[in-house]
């Protein structure tokens, strides 16, 4: 599957939350990553996520294709992503 | 068609690009938004887009579907867009 996964937590967080989408997706801007992922370390995913999380502070929002030819993607202005040297 | 948009602008562009998306989309958290748009009104929202923004600078990324049943929304933690009454 397919996903971009977006997340708002506090400041304290932010640098768990960013290496742990890291390790599992693709960077493209901010908060904001996406990737091809199995069904299984999405499930990691979460979980990992919700261990770091104040879940009733913060928040992380994903959005599942099951294939990426479904959703097309477009940038206006700087692509940041495109060069993976953030962190 | 269905889009998710992101920004990351400057600073003193976030007010006018908030207030831009929030005329076309649904904020969901910080600086993304979903909904359901047409075309002529999604390239109405690029161009207006692009007159804010600093194109050397910022940068707004928008997932497009041509169906919203090609994407699965998941939230984990804090809903914050549910209540639609930010700014």
């Amino acid at each position: 599957m397919y996903i971009i996964a977006v997340y708002d937590v506090g400041q304290k967080r932010v640098g768990k939350m960013l290496k742990l989408c890291r390790r599992y997706l693709n960077w493209i801007q901010n908060s904001v990553f996406e990737g091809e992922i199995t069904e299984v370390k999405f499930k990691q995913l979460k979980y990992e996520a919700r261990s770091i999380m104040d879940e009733e502070e913060d928040s992380f929002i994903i959005f599942s294709s099951r294939d990426e030819k479904w959703l097309e993607k477009e940038i206006v202005g700087k692509e940041r992503g495109s060069i993976d040297n953030f962190l």
